[in-house]
């Protein structure tokens, strides 16, 4: 257990603690006094049927998707009750950073998008949730909305996976590899065993620049597109988006989640067919692309979404690549919550 | 020096050494006793105007690219006297792996494309090469390309850069940071100052995780392509292909020739003003792309392009992405001969 003043309220803004008890992970062992942390916005209606559930990504917390939620938005809290839950590992529920004994550090145990999805239902049962009129998640949030859909039906009206796929790709996976890489070639992570996580800063600055390089397009940084987003030259973007981002973070935290990612698979309910596992989703479903994701190519998108019944493909062509949903750009903004809006509307595709 | 049986005539076939003497760089330092390993094919007729170069890609040598040179094939030994000029840093010319004194390993002074042409047109004036049908090259070799268009256009009929920019755009420079930051990320790598090269074995496989990354499309690992070219496995992708590649390098051979390819920018003699530069070419040009390339993406190209005024591009689907010029697959070959066999035939565009 690391102390790390990152993972607080102070920067992340207020959030609920839902005490998941002794929680049995897939791999089989136990979390003791696991807790998952939460934001919840709107009120449920008697009937538990105007929820949402907003699962997010890698290295991000409720507080980068929070933005998403307002009056007049798509995810409207006067109509809905929308519920962001952070993933285990992810520092501000149970993770390596915070966890004492034999699981403390590195020897956290490995956790799968599956063991969210269980954290996540317990907690929505807790909180009355019946129903589900929207699923939506960017990246490893879109994993977790794939494996809602898949494994809940009858729960789940509407899924807007964005920017991830049902199961991990080849490519993909090489990608987290590399970045893992980048991290623990620095000497001071000790195999996850350091003093504090800047101890690890050399490794987390390398990271950062892998991100830099994978998670926005090329002509982002060829036309100078971060000149319109208020950065003042690549070196800008470097120092003042990727590492800024990245160097508070623990590195424990970020390689739990990076071998969660690694592992995404919906086929793990249907023998690894997954086309079978696509097909038995219910849901109206739109496969939400961004054309210019070095992480997730358009072709990785539609593969997944002709494999779903009532599906439909959306595309948006943003030059912030895989990170159009950070929405910097007003337009890309607007797109997205477009869509979720049409989404929220449609009755049956 | 460090010793490595990898930059020899058993490794890569034979070669020449062309003596430069005392070689003045363009950054002013003066390389005392340089050689440039060079290979020649055909013969020059007596007017010395049947010639072709055809530089060679970072971490490549003459080796790479002889199979582009052959009877029947657009580069006809039958018909032209072919020349494929070794890079400066690249372990088979001047070198620091291969430099006594004060220039040994990390201390070699920086090289530019400029100082490569320098020295192959040091190199073509012994040989008596008095006009050339057409300088090629792949990645930066088409540096070396548009570098020879523009300072010599009255020498330079034809020229086809290859998956190659006329100055390292942002982000392919934010890529060779990349690569070279998980090289010098070893401990061992020890700013430049090692045993052996296999002391930095770790950064050399980081790099070429970096490389497994971006060098190939997504859906080269994501649709299995490698399955079609004699491979078994991603795992077999990134041993048997990349980390094949690179372990036997030389370090400071790597970092020296990627410091050269992030400076490579032919407005250095139109101060600036790339769009001059380019207009001055008077070659006919096939700008060939890559579509599936991450280094170099096809809105890369045609920037280029657009600016040269008799130019053509040429765009090439493979999912083999940066790397389709090895021609692994013998369809991505068959292209790139054939476009050059089109402008080898062409008088005027």
């Amino acid at each position: 257990m690391s102390d790390n003043n990152y993972y607080t309220s102070e920067q992340h803004g207020d959030f609920e603690v839902y005490e998941l008890g002794d929680f049995v992970l897939q791999g089989g062992e136990t979390l003791r006094g696991a807790t998952l942390a939460y934001t919840c916005y709107g009120k449920l209606n008697s009937e538990g049927d105007n929820a949402i559930l907003f699962p997010v990504m890698f290295s991000g917390t409720h507080a980068a998707m929070a933005p998403y939620v307002g009056k007049g938005l798509a995810l409207d809290p006067e109509e809905y009750f929308i519920v962001i839950p952070n993933q285990l590992g992810g520092g501000l529920s149970t993770s390596p950073h915070n966890t004492r004994g034999p699981f403390h550090t590195s020897y956290f145990p490995d956790l799968s998008i599956g063991d969210d999805v269980n954290a996540q239902h317990q907690l929505l049962t807790h909180l009355g949730v019946k129903h589900l009129q929207l699923v939506t998640g960017w990246s490893m949030g879109a994993q977790q909305t794939y494996e809602w859909a898949v494994r809940y039906p009858n729960m789940v009206e509407r899924a807007a996976p964005i920017a991830g796929t049902a199961k991990t790709t080849n490519h993909c996976s090489l990608y987290v590899d590399v970045f893992s890489e980048a991290l623990t070639s620095d000497p001071a992570w000790n195999n996850g065993v350091y003093k504090q996580s800047s101890d690890v800063e050399q490794g987390l600055r390398r990271m950062a620049h892998v991100f830099a390089m994978m998670g926005v397009s090329q002509n982002f940084y060829n036309d100078e597109v971060w000149a319109e987003n208020g950065f003042s030259s690549k070196e800008d973007v470097l120092k003042g988006l990727w590492e800024n981002w990245f160097l508070p973070m623990d590195p424990n935290n970020l390689l739990s989640m990076a071998k969660k990612w690694n592992s995404a698979d919906v086929s793990l309910h249907t023998n690894g067919d997954l086309s079978a596992a696509l097909q038995s989703i219910t849901a109206n479903v739109f496969v939400i692309s961004f054309e210019q994701d070095m992480f997730i190519s358009p072709a990785d998108s539609l593969k997944d979404q002709q494999m779903i019944p009532r599906s439909e493909l959306v595309s948006i062509p943003s030059p912030w690549g895989h990170f159009t949903m950070l929405g910097i750009s007003a337009d890309d903004f607007q797109a997205i919550n477009g869509h979720l809006k049409r989404l929220l509307e449609t009755q049956s595709l």
